[in-house]
């Protein structure tokens, strides 16, 4: 294999470790070239284990690399805009984990940063990477279920986010920090939405509203179509991970998601028992690492993003609705949502 | 067994024949002593079948009949509300197939006469007495699952129904149809509900809108307590009837409801199959048997119902704000809902 | 319904008592015209439960009594030749729970006095009128899975039997109590067997030894065609009945069977966990009920037996087989087993 | 990560390149120092794919190549025995893939080089390290299910291996070349066979006769400890890649497998369906990367393998057991399999 993209990864918290190890060992389109964190020697530590050659404090520096061909960016959220702007400034292929940005006029400052320097900007939506969803879509398109009528999607967390990270200032609040995914889902699978109600409130874990967020909700939309949808979200889905999603046709449905970690079923005189998915990064784990090697094969093959900035803002739009929504106890039209 | 409860039953239709076996013949605590049907033969073909000693055409005769000791009446809706009030007149125990009246001031008026006169009333909810729900509410009760935080429910029909059936004049539509049975148990399990809103499209059966129902909904729910809850319902489950249910908890999750009708898996080349449950029939058999058997065994031994006249009222008060909140776009407070 | 068959029922214990309900209320083509049981005032006792006109503690009474159109026996097993005989003497339409009997010149003897005497036989294997099995039954016949290769079955008691009741003297040993369910399987689905081998210990309750039973064996099987059996008996299967049966094929493979009692799943931090089918009553219930009607139809009908004598004769044989093959250590011909 | 170990990879077919995969790029603790296949251009061509500095047709060249730390031999059955030899001779740590031979006498050999030289080898049994087998088996050391009472194990190979591979003279026969893994997992679980008695046949794809091979077979196990074990072998699992392994407790069983590949269900008019596994490198994917690694770790920390040559021939003695039994019609007892 002669040419492999050589990419400078950005962030370096847990999921960024992850990338590190696909980036350096299990992709074989890429070799890891540089690793940017500010936190402390992070950067050096990760740069040792996975002999990356470069590694700097200064993300910004790393972006200015010219032995970086290509930029993987799953720093903190805040950071994109700047980012990716940088990254614009310089026409390197990027790719940018969700969500792009927590505020419609951040985003909208990147997508025409990433428009007027023509730049490859390919946003990360795990999901569809996935086996299963990627499975569920190709069979829909194929006819399988019909015409889809009716969209849902649950998701659950296993616990409590720290509260720091689940203050609505960073995280975006649940609405858009879990919802992101299943929106995402919606319009992959049913186009664009068009209202969204919701309900939600604080009942698994009071001490979440003092930061000012909700562990429980249910969003209720209705696409251009006509068609609808429901996404309901909990932070306290004690039992494991449960990401499910449905998609209801005229002729058939079509369920993703399952709940086993290890394929053994114990069965005692108490109880027919299984073990669950611990979390997300177990859930998808190998959802992530197609998704970074699609990414650097469309770099290097200089084929047109699966998922663009526009995607990343059409699910955000439709997070920033929900939330409304919320707030208002009224239905809110996400073209209302504007930067 | 000495005393056996002399049962009257008004209604002869496909539920009713189901009725006329049990009393007659399935529940050891009754005998069916007089069937009444307006409808031609019917109740002369049906006391033939099952060796009732009495049959009527006019089920106000039956009502009146002296050797009836307690009603069973599962005839068309609009005709609940008389045949209460007659009963009540006599303090006849009766038992009302769901619901208990289309509007809510015939429900209210049924609701008075049965105070007035002090009569033994039990409501029809067959999925109370499922073996599957009935293990679910006590293990939440037992603390299983700890408090009880997110109701889910999805009920779905295998196919449309007859543009007469369906038209709401005399179904109430499809929020109040298919939905009362899940705003009961929504209420069974989390107590009562403060305001639904409601989206619902005719997207399966376009047919259907020229009677004014649709076909698919989604109704959102939040409950006195605070806690949150949805129901969706599908006239268009077309790989069989899918009734499931499913309480969150602070500690873990209740999920009920299956979709298998035989224990056989057929696994070829092309898939791994099994078959589903065709209809509500099939899958709340055995309930109704026992609802009908806690009916008898209640009057036998002068115990109060399980489930009253309110039961009946408040799930149509729900349907109702689920209705005004689809017609609206607006979230509707159950309690404005008035006779 | 003019006809109904007039039945005599011999044997209340517990199956008996199911028995005494079915054809006393729940099967339309019957009425229970008499009972009969040694035992102190138990024909007495379910004669007043179920208003059954006649009540003997002489089986033999019963036999004799013209009220009675046919017989249902349910006594004992060793008390089945002397009952079939007299029943054949009377040319008495009679079904017999399996097994026969313990010894292949009883079942021997009966066949001759029931050939002699042409009489209407139905041997009891409720197995075959379980919804699962055939519906498998039905669908291999139809060529879903292909040419059926190999037989497996599982049985799997919850609990240890009392030592008297495994007393092979009584019960035959696990593999004829046990295990002729499975041989009448293994012959409906695959035809005749050709030669058994058998491995068998006494591991979970040492104290089965001491009446000389086993409480785990697994039975190997060739049959005539040349084609591979297999079943696995167990005393031991301490969390739950678990009964299940797969008949591969060239095309395909059928998996019968199922663990969960109702449909509930409860989902904690611990554990993904459901209940599990008690003992045969609730796994088979309806299966004979539907025997029992099926039987009934048979005899008013004038439709000949699916199940005869000879089906009873060959299953014991390839008990008695296998219970030869595990006391020798080695294959035993099924042609071999003579009375 | 400064020792990573230089390993030589022999044998390039289609486990070998999964094999070379894993060791370049998967495996942190390890580096493919070179790799060695007599056919044609196969070594060049996989070195050139993987970064591999050398490459050999020759692979006592690879052994004797000084650059190499470690063995990984996943080349034809047939040369393991001398490949094993000559490394014993230069005390490089080896991984050899089952079986470790197909004649006693070979194993025999192989143990006495490696114990003579007092080597590090270790023998690979990959369903040992897939998470569903270890969590079993660490389920049953904490005592989840009592003491382990009968073992049961089925393996199915989704289609018909190529008639020269069946052949007995290569693959060892079904028994041998499949059986092997159930063997090994019997006595994982379960501690030493005593005997074995096996009904085969060859039903499915009569051609295998030609070359004396069956395609189904059932084989009885006696455990020294006078538990039971079952193990059944088909070539004909048509329908997907089935492995399932349950060892029944005194307290419980546990049940190990599933047939899904992807977490998606289609349910339509006509069935409820999903996926299945489609061959063993996506059911032991995991497996097989997770035991090179373990390998890796072992030689590198000096520990013990947990998989010795010493199981190679116990599972092997157990696989010509039940051949001989297959012959023979009889019992064999494992401890008259001499080399």
């Amino acid at each position: 294999m002669s040419a492999r993209l050589r990419v400078g990864l950005i962030g370096l918290g847990r999921l960024g470790r992850v990338y590190a190890r696909d980036l350096a060992s299990r992709i074989a389109e890429t070799r890891l070239a540089a690793v940017a964190d500010p936190i402390g020697t992070l950067a050096a530590e990760v740069a040792a284990e996975f002999d990356v050659p470069k590694h700097y404090a200064d993300p910004l520096a790393l972006v200015d690399d010219a032995s970086v061909d290509a930029l993987v960016i799953v720093s903190p959220t805040h950071t994109h805009r700047e980012l990716v702007v940088e990254a614009a400034a310089r026409r390197k292929p990027t790719f940018c984990e969700k969500p792009p940005a927590l505020a419609l006029d951040e985003v909208t400052a990147m997508r025409q940063a990433i428009a007027g320097a023509g730049m490859f900007f390919q946003m990360g939506f795990m999901r569809r990477f996935d086996a299963g969803y990627a499975s569920a879509k190709k069979q829909i398109e194929a006819g399988r279920i019909g015409t889809p009528l009716v969209f849902k999607a649950t998701s659950r967390d296993p616990f409590r986010p720290s509260l720091e990270y689940a203050n609505p200032k960073s995280s975006g609040g649940m609405l858009i920090d879990m919802g992101i995914h299943d929106f995402d889902l919606a319009r992959w699978f049913m186009g664009d939405v068009k209202t969204v109600s919701t309900i939600g409130a604080t009942i698994a874990y009071p001490e979440l509203a003092t930061v000012g967020d909700i562990d429980n909700a249910i969003a209720s939309l209705t696409f251009a179509t006509g068609k609808l949808g429901v996404v309901d979200l909990t932070r306290s889905g004690i039992y494991g991970y449960d990401i499910s999603t449905e998609i209801l046709g005229l002729e058939g449905t079509i369920k993703i998601g399952y709940l086993r970690e290890t394929p053994v079923m114990v069965l005692t005189k108490n109880s027919v028992a299984h073990d669950t998915v611990p979390y997300f990064m177990e859930r998808f784990r190998d959802a992530y690492t197609t998704q970074l090697q699609n990414f650097a094969q469309n770099v290097l093959n200089d084929r047109t993003p699966p998922i663009t900035i526009d995607d990343g803002l059409e699910a955000l739009r439709i997070g920033v609705a929900a939330t409304r929504a919320h707030e208002s106890g009224r239905a809110v039209a996400v073209a209302d949502m504007h930067a």
